[in-house]
């Protein structure tokens, strides 16, 4: 397999979806392999905090959580986010970070299981799940009187949910260092059967894979802002609850956001209708307005079909370019070759040298990430990555690996990205 | 009592505070007692937000969060309001909101509280303490099998600490609908010798009066960003704890920015060293940028106790110019005239106009709040409120009543901010 420039190059003139980078505000330079860290600025979000924090703060002032729409964002930008994962219209509320939205979403779970079933005690979740989820579970798992049982890989999982102990399944749709993307209605589907329930983290999905959450009968799911949603660093998360369960459930965070009548200031908690109960605090109005640009940004690009195409074709060259020319230097794939099987990155192992080699990419201006202790990691985001940037990337790994300047004790780790 | 236009334009004169004004970006022609509720725009937000994100988020990408230092937001942020509040460096970090902070504190004030003697099970807090509060001691109180129990008033507080039955007691230093002040060294002496444990918000008091954690030898505390730390809509909180707890205290929301190493991606948990275990998901850069803007501003000002001096006499007069100017239409001051008992805002109730008044006032460029059922409150900001605005607010207050305007039931509520 391979590619040259002028190939590539065309590739990208016959893209749809390349426009999709002049909405995005990119360095010169920089190949950049890291949405799924830290999703790339889009261009319209520093004209909109401009206008939120001089207009809407610096002038109306108190008024603005009214006059401004303020206090209505976690329902607006959630429902713009709903329409990404197959959510309907005020089922999905923006707020708080992710691993505070696991804590929500697992107790309320939990509180539906064991009031359904005291004697099924264990959560169940995998031991490479992104390790906030396993720290939130673990908290709750204590708290509950559960076991937090960890399946060595995604082949336990069916079994350990057959023998019928689980209150609620706790999965990251998408592995966070293999890329792999678990089978979402086939899970939902047979932990129902044994009255288990199921916690999806979207955190690599949202915005990177179609997902369809009431199509595939999920009970709760959370998700990250700042990946794919392009929300900023930081950015709010978000939280979902199937509406046969978020009209009763209890979720532990009852702050006064998510009463049903917060400025009644009653002392009594009443939850609010449906999914709004799993708002807490005051909402982050500055955040945001920030993320609701990054997921208009997302929805102007005419729907995750087409970006899924793009995505697969991405990281499936990647994949082939990688085979092609970098072998025997110890890289070893992790993610799944098979499409349906991959999300929207694709991952190496290299036993010594994925910190070096992921910093010598970064030198030379191709942007990763390393995840400990071995994982190389490149994230395909179609809205602003094209086929060149693909075969440009792998030419410059190819390059470092073949000359070995990895190795360099003082080998100059110059960030190009100033 | 009465004082002319020129006389408190003179006050103004003599007053080193005044300049604080000009740090502030407020609009013409609006007298903003508001500030309790939320704070003014400094002048210094917008330039940072637009660096943050045109530049450090926009330019520096993924390597912002080493490169321009938004990994240590959290605790450098905490830092700076340590100073406000007499919490030693590296003892308070900024993160989430403030009902998710007393959520982390109070469970972890619970945990140490119940293993030292399971036999004392009652949160304590008072019925007009904030509702946030009361809802998430409510949520704590179910999970741990405590009881709630809340105090009528103020001075029922000691009479229940002494019952021996506290575990924590849970109390907002200012009161939102009173601006009653606690003795908080006294209250934290009297929970001592009874083996309670004490938690502080501060919502009203960081940046308003003069907190001494250490010194008044306080247990844990929580507070707000966007009050009077002047962070922005719906800004980031804050949480603290002693030293002697905070070595070894378990918190809920066991995140993995809390974790001792979050980059190692460990699967079990193992919390931070000190108050860096309070942080849970990723911190919100740029809603913590804003607040720092906040904070600096207030640093600015010379010290709590030039500020504090000024809010009692912004306070006192404002008390003394609805004497003097405003007797027989209903409003009854809820406030304490004494200076110690009093925060930094005055509180009026009224039996059926706090509303249409407050409405009223708004329409004629005097921001305060209404707080139901019966509360119009006005907060003194001594920053950038200054003797003039407090004169020319009671005399439209006075002209308001003595009109009855705010009684016409089609009274034109045109808001002057827009």
């Amino acid at each position: 397999m391979d590619i040259s420039r002028d190939e590539a190059l065309a590739m990208d003139r016959d893209d749809a979806l390349a426009a999709g980078r002049h909405m995005f505000d990119l360095p010169e330079g920089v190949i950049y392999l890291d949405g799924n860290s830290l999703g790339a600025l889009p261009r319209a979000t520093l004209p909109r905090l401009q206008r939120v924090v001089g207009e809407e703060w610096g002038r109306g002032l108190i008024g603005s959580w009214n006059d401004a729409h303020w206090a209505s964002l976690p329902e607006r930008v959630g429902d713009k986010i709903g329409r990404l994962v197959g959510a309907a219209p005020g089922e999905l509320v923006v707020a708080d970070s992710t691993s505070i939205n696991a804590y929500k979403a697992l107790g309320a779970a939990l509180g539906l299981a064991l009031a359904a079933n005291p004697a099924r005690r264990v959560i169940l979740s995998e031991r490479h799940n992104f390790p906030t989820d396993l720290y939130i579970a673990e908290s709750l798992a204590r708290s509950h009187g559960c076991e937090l049982v960890l399946a060595e890989d995604h082949a336990q999982i069916a079994g350990r949910l057959d023998e019928g102990k689980v209150a609620v399944l706790m999965l990251t749709h998408v592995n966070y260092r293999t890329g792999r993307m678990h089978d979402m209605a086939e899970l939902n589907r047979r932990a129902h059967a044994q009255g288990s329930l199921v916690l999806w983290d979207l955190a690599h999905s949202a915005g990177a894979v179609p997902v369809d959450l009431n199509g595939d009968d999920a009970d709760f799911a959370v998700g990250c802002g700042y990946k794919y949603l392009n929300g900023g660093p930081g950015a709010p998360a978000f939280v979902w609850a199937h509406r046969r369960h978020a009209a009763h459930c209890v979720q532990p965070l009852s702050g006064w956001f998510g009463h049903a009548a917060p400025f009644a200031f009653t002392t009594a908690y009443e939850p609010a209708e449906g999914s709004k109960r799993f708002l807490c605090g005051t909402p982050a109005v500055l955040s945001m307005a920030a993320l609701e640009c990054g997921v208009d940004t997302l929805l102007a690009a005419g729907g995750m079909q087409a970006l899924r195409r793009k995505s697969l074709a991405l990281s499936r060259l990647f994949i082939e370019l990688v085979d092609a020319h970098c072998g025997g230097h110890g890289l070893t794939l992790v993610t799944p070759r098979e499409d349906a099987l991959r999300g929207s990155q694709v991952c190496f192992a290299h036993p010594d040298g994925a910190y070096p080699i992921m910093q010598a990419l970064i030198a030379h201006g191709v942007i990763g990430d390393f995840r400990a202790p071995d994982i190389l990691r490149f994230g395909f985001t179609p809205l602003y990555t094209g086929f060149a940037d693909v075969r440009d990337a792998v030419q410059i790994l190819a390059g470092i690996l073949d000359s070995g300047e990895w190795r360099k004790p003082c080998h100059a780790l110059r960030r190009v990205v100033t």
